[in-house]
């Protein structure tokens, strides 16, 4: 595939969202006294994620930061589950765990072999410019730059944020492969004219979820990062 | 200095554009078989930096891309210096220059030191996205986060360029710190609220240059950025 740039999916690709949520979960819930399977109630919060960011690409509900809407589905799933025990300052430290993920074990390496070869690499997340930053700091992802729906004012997989990606960078979309585990990521991304790399996530939503099947239409399919590094750096 | 992050101005700050820019245009210059005190048409087209880019600060002049900045400012020297002689496949290649200069010495060691602390390290120039991208991998220099004049659609010493790398980051301006060699750079940022580092580059205009000295209001005044993220980083 002879592309110049590489850009990734972050929450479910590159970093494992669910372990690290439903952890932080866990500790504020059982310092409030509650009892609950925090893995489904995790589950539960990123389900609201489709449908919330939906309404903000169809127009149907104003442009707000990803940290906007994490707490607004916290506080609904919170209410849905009785966990209403869960004070204000514990919320914001829940909102404040998706900066802090931890990166699946192939992500790091997988990126610095593509950092050193000609392909650049970049974050193309929902998740906010500085959330990123610092997510990608600590987890150790090395992306040579960060890029977020953000600067389009609207979410993945809205084709108008994967045209500001290659606007920004100054390349054309056919030069580009948008890498991500969830297929509606990689449709969007080929209806703006991009390449595309699926890499499967099986533990993405826990141990016993279903397998999600490989798109059919995608241009390439890894095994994981450094595969993918393999296939795209030669 | 208590700071969150540290933002960086990158031509003449972290990279010497002066030999990089001369070198291409003695090469493209003799291969079209001028003959020019090199250095000097260097300097004649990043003096008209300043007041192109001032126009479209002041509104004077509609906003376009540093790419195509460059291409209207050397279009003028060549002009200038009865050097039309020189293509326009030249020219362009001429522009793209500015995407692939050397750093100097002490700034990819700096900058990796302070990846390795919490502070947060981004670019911030004038230099669009993907120019930036392209310029700090092939230089080896690690920022956390690109960040650049063009999300704000403005040129700095513009004091939104600023406020608005503040708001993607979602760090208040006092928390962030603005580092370059350019008094007036350090003005706009502490204009926007934010601490201020100035490192000299006494070689930026070349070996006969006149010293520019320390603008008298910086927070923090480092020889290098190894000492800046000493000072910075602890």
């Amino acid at each position: 595939m002879d592309i110049d740039a590489a850009l990734f999916d972050v929450f479910g690709t590159m970093t494992d969202w669910r372990s690290g949520v439903s952890g932080e979960l866990a500790s504020v819930g059982e310092r409030a006294g509650l009892h609950a399977d925090w893995p489904s109630v995790t589950d539960d919060w990123r389900r609201k994620y489709v449908p919330t960011l939906g309404a903000v690409v169809s127009g149907e509900a104003p442009w707000r930061s990803l940290d906007e809407l994490h707490r607004v589905m916290l506080d609904e799933v919170l209410d849905e589950r009785g966990l209403d025990a869960i004070g204000d300052a514990d919320r914001e430290r829940l909102v404040s765990v998706w900066h802090r993920l931890r990166p699946w074990p192939d992500a790091p390496s997988g990126l610095e072999a593509l950092h050193r070869s000609p392909v650049i690499t970049a974050a193309l997340s929902n998740g906010g410019v500085g959330l990123l930053a610092r997510l990608t700091k600590q987890a150790g992802l090395r992306f040579d730059c960060i890029l977020s729906a953000e600067l389009a004012r609207t979410y993945k997989p809205d084709r108008r944020v994967y045209l500001r990606a290659a606007e920004l960078l100054g390349i054309e979309p056919e030069r580009l492969v948008m890498v991500a585990c969830h297929p509606d990521d990689l449709e969007g991304a080929a209806g703006a004219g991009f390449r595309t790399a699926y890499i499967p996530r099986p533990l993405e939503w826990g141990p016993e979820a279903a397998p999600v099947p490989a798109p059919p239409g995608a241009d390439l399919v890894a095994d994981d990062v450094v595969q993918l590094a393999r296939a795209l750096a030669g």
